[in-house]
């Protein structure tokens, strides 16, 4: 077992050449004679000469790799975008660099700026803090293209986006309630503590989508005409069991929701749990709308209204947002903030009130 | 916006020293004054200098990286176990290198090529087809350390396996239903047609889990004293519909099983599905235990029994095992086959017969 097998200058003695004439054989590029390349090859197969990717990045300045960053990769959300991005640019020849930062800022920061030192050819990035995004600021002054996927991140307005239309997406789970005769809508999300914020200000960066979406649902509730409850808008961390909480102190008010939203997957799971356990009758008791099409919302008994994100159309669109980005290398373009739609799928957990 | 930053030779002209004298300030080796070192420093910062890493990794021959080669990430199992590598590496200074093959066992080769082209210092792979390790052989023979996950392949006896016990595994959740009185117990399975294949042989390599379960399936059938009736064992390809139709074949049946093992989380949902469809009531008219203790086996009325794997775990312990590979370098060992015991959870959906 060699340690890091032969190198170029073994294959160039090995054939009787000079190193250079053994690169150019090797590479494909430059002047060299038929006879001379099959010596050349052959000398390297009976070596194991393996190329030095690292050196002909340094001679290319590309690594055909580029850089992929989020908070949580055993997040079934970031798993399928992640495997959009790979579908993409798996075919164009890049590898990805992955990197998951557990939603910590300083990760995030730290895997940026090693993927930059690294020479990855772009990087895509679910922030762990839209508010902030120096870091992403540097990498894309040192020529290193990045494209923003889930959330946008302010101070960064030259980079793409890729993003799900949150606001729409929330309005419309709010609307289908409101339309069944529900006034009294609770929700459950990451973003209560930001309740008043949304309400006031129409800022469309720096906030996470859980924040978004709790603007939609604050805008349906108006546009139907119906007030905002505060008491109504129940914070939880992100994990089952924090839904799970917020959802029995909504069905603990005096006078408790008919219909609860909950602003994703996690949440949704938890808040289900709740309501089983409390012996609710789902839908005539509770109508209940989650996020996300996972597999168990059509296994649960009743089926689960969704909101259904594009998730793997997320990062495919985003992988071929930053190839387009590196094949156009240094020239200056508008950037692209691309939103896509979600789409509410009506099931047994919603029924008029 | 500058294109790739300042160079070193930028550095070097602006604090007016030689490049040499540069790189041993910026790098913080060898002789240079504390006077010049701060005017280099001072340079590199004005000109908003970025440290080249491919450049340090030819000189120190580790690219800090490593990487993880598997079929599907967007399946939690694979997701998780992901998870489990990056918490682990991510901590020591190592970046993953991701490669998504689909199963394809060609895209694996280009995948472990690339990687060894691109100097990784350790590759975890799930294989795409436990038979073939050709590839495998040829990266530990130029020095990439390899260590398998999930699934042992044959032709690489050198390279470290962490895996789960899934002969163990499946007689176990067999062994709980024969002792709750099933008498016949069918099986969903990937490898149903490799049954005579794990009833003769008793190779432990070049089998995937499917297969290692199936194996297992069949000794506990045995052990119980019970035939196995080869019409019980229903092939499933690795989606939700072929195992929503295998589980019809199965109840279909003259003579129905009253219990039925599912080998993975993906076929155990499709089998709950068909279940419903049907109004078979769970558990009294049918047993059903599935793989995995994703977050639906416990929001479906009833509860599924399940056979919880330590699936983070697993990657936890493949991450620890690349980082001692890596950090003994080229210094011979045995090979480590470390094998993690997977949990029997009883819930609801299994009673006596």
């Amino acid at each position: 077992m060699t340690t890091h097998g032969a190198s170029l200058i073994d294959v160039a003695r090995a054939a009787g050449v000079s190193t250079a004439t053994a690169g150019r054989a090797l590479g494909g590029y430059g002047q060299v004679s038929e006879r001379t390349r099959e010596r050349v090859l052959a000398a390297a197969a009976e070596l194991g000469y393996r190329p030095n990717g690292l050196a002909r990045s340094m001679v290319t300045g590309s690594t055909q790799t580029i850089g992929v960053v989020v908070t949580d990769v055993a997040n079934p959300f970031f798993a399928t975008a992640l495997r959009g991005i790979t579908d993409v640019t798996s075919p164009a020849g890049f590898e990805v660099l992955l990197a998951n930062t557990g939603g910590v800022l300083e990760a995030e920061q730290r895997a940026v700026s090693v993927m930059s030192e690294k020479r990855v050819d772009g990087v895509i990035v679910a922030a762990a803090r839209p508010g902030e995004g120096a870091h992403l600021r540097r990498a894309m002054d040192a020529g290193v293209p990045v494209v923003l996927i889930d959330r946008q991140v302010s101070g960064v307005p030259e980079a793409d986006s890729i993003t799900v239309d949150n606001d729409h997406a929330a309005a419309e789970a709010v609307g289908h309630l409101t339309e069944l005769g529900h006034r009294r809508i609770g929700v459950i999300t990451e973003a209560g503590d930001q309740l008043a914020r949304v309400r006031t200000g129409n800022r469309r960066r720096g906030l996470f989508p859980s924040a978004v979406r709790l603007r939609g649902y604050v805008s349906a509730l108006e546009a139907a005409g119906l007030p905002v409850d505060a008491g109504l808008v129940a914070s939880a961390r992100y994990d089952r069991e924090s839904a799970y909480d917020a959802m029995n102190r909504l069905l603990d008010l005096p006078e408790p929701p008919t219909a609860v939203l909950c602003t994703d997957n996690v949440l949704a799971s938890g808040a289900y749990r709740a309501a089983q356990d409390r012996g609710l009758r789902m839908p005539t008791q509770l109508s209940l709308i989650g996020f996300d099409d996972e597999p168990w919302t059509t296994l649960v008994r009743p089926e689960l209204t969704i909101v259904e994100q594009p998730t793997y159309d997320l990062g495919a669109r985003a992988g071929r947002q930053l190839l387009d980005r590196i094949a156009d290398g240094a020239a200056p373009r508008r950037p692209q903030h691309i939103q896509l739609r979600a789409k509410l799928v009506a099931r047994g957990s919603t029924v008029p009130r």
